[in-house]
């Protein structure tokens, strides 16, 4: 695979941007990657495991002569990471991020962004429970979505250069504005996160059930949304605080048809319980023939490594 | 491992008699295995496939001379199938069901079980979204709780006997009285389920979000949701009106939870965001500890082949 940057600064070393550094080395996509974290304990264990090529005490200091520059922080933390890197971009850079709101992101960053340099925002549907600069692995993108949200101004041949290095790490790049992906998110991604926090949250509270008892019989069901519950909790805040409206909408009509489902119950009208599970088995169905899970029971996580 | 029972009859050849029917074979814990399934499109995938020793037209013929029966037909059906075969039941034998709620099941089948016959309720907590007499594997209970609410009078050594076999099948075994089986499962398995059936059936109503999208971009959160909504309809229907009140309870539960969330959000109150969700990561841990799950991002399920 032919080198697609000189010089890449991925600023953040969680999950992500771990997964990048060892995708663009196994692919040979990167001249030298740059590495900053905030934390001097991450710096230490990128250090340590050799994970970039340099690691940098600064943001500032990271970005100096790179040609893309990775944003990898929670979506709260970007505003103040751009104003740091703003003025010390090299001119024709590309910035992107790998945010999970693409709005907020954009009002953020977009200002601190200087003439010349290009700004590509950008989301990729990957992740485990896991974070930190350990956690990382190549094949974490592996046939998985990668949502790009170009301005209308931007530069087609930045985009097509960013694309090239997200597909030479094996995701799949689809276009589409911000708006519409933080309510897609909202459907897919964010308002789930929610629910299962939530769920985890009543079940720690109940008195008559032990912790231990939960814990113990979590079957399928419970123990899904734990996983899903143990996600970081500052992105999550973070998502939340930051794609607020589709956020709220979304949970206003989850909240309304699950009040019709407990009618349902109340009422014990079998035939509506039996037509609404039957019409949610047909999505997951989709799902399976989409390519984005398996029928297996063990998920087929594994064949995508993670 | 030495033969636990002379010959035991399958009543229902879904996922958790046909895995039990490989796992009773490969341990030899059966001298005989008899099945039956109401639709004759299962007994003849049974007999194809070998599933048992007999397979028999009506559940009546297949507790014959049986010396376990094991009811594993929906929990609305089980009052019918315990009414057909109680008069033909084996003085001496045992009774045991496999279904989700446990108060239910004792007050359809207890009242058909003749002087002189075990009935001991149990529910094994294993599963996949698959169904059907293909869908069985021997290892689909190793490792995994299953639950068993005798009766106060109920005979010990019958029970232990039963508790032998499972035991062999690679499960733990746990007892508790039935109202408080409810209540945990309502906990751990039912309320969950009902919230991801109502996110999948939200998703699919949202005009501005295609199906296709939905499908696409179903990351980690939602693509678990898809698969817990994919079981079976006919099983979670039964389940939701036979263990109403302790679900309508907790989804009460969850209601104002969600509700209090949802503020946070709307307020922008980014501390109880952030405190809660720390909270719920140490459950899933506790659950990892416990050796339910692992820290795997593939979910360890392959371990127990389901």
């Amino acid at each position: 695979m032919a080198q697609v940057y000189d010089r890449v600064a991925l600023i953040g070393l969680g999950l992500i941007a771990s997964s990048m550094a060892h995708a663009m080395r196994e692919a040979g996509l990167a001249g030298h990657i740059a590495g900053h974290a905030k934390s001097a304990e991450s710096r230490a264990i990128a250090e340590e495991i050799g994970l970039c090529d340099s690691i940098h005490a600064t943001a500032a200091e990271a970005v100096q002569g790179a040609d893309l520059v990775v944003l990898a922080v929670p979506v709260g933390a970007m505003a103040a990471v751009a104003a740091e890197i703003g003025p010390h971009l090299r001119p024709g850079a590309t910035v992107t991020d790998v945010g999970s709101v693409k709005q907020a992101v954009i009002e953020a960053v977009g200002p601190e962004i200087p003439e010349g340099v290009h700004f590509i925002p950008g989301h990729p549907l990957a992740g485990t429970e896991h974070s930190g600069p350990r956690s990382g692995f190549a094949a974490l993108f592996r046939n998985r979505w990668w949502l790009l949200t170009p301005l209308p101004d931007a530069d087609a041949d930045a985009t097509a250069r960013l694309r090239g290095l997200i597909e030479a790490m094996g995701a799949h790049v689809e276009e589409m504005d911000a708006p519409h992906h933080d309510l897609v998110l909202a459907v897919t991604s964010h308002a789930p996160h929610l629910i299962a926090y939530t769920m985890v949250g009543v079940a720690d509270d109940l008195g008559r059930v032990t912790d231990s008892e939960v814990i113990r019989y979590s079957a399928a069901g419970f123990r899904d949304f734990t996983r899903i519950a143990a996600s970081d909790p500052t992105m999550w805040r973070d998502v939340f605080l930051t794609n607020k409206d589709a956020t709220l909408e979304i949970l206003g009509r989850f909240t309304e048809e699950l009040f019709a489902l407990q009618r349902a119950i109340r009422t014990g009208d079998g035939q509506h319980l039996f037509d609404y599970f039957t019409r949610t088995r047909a999505i997951r169905r989709g799902i399976i023939e989409a390519g984005q899970d398996t029928a297996a029971p063990d998920f087929g996580r594994s064949k995508a490594g993670g």
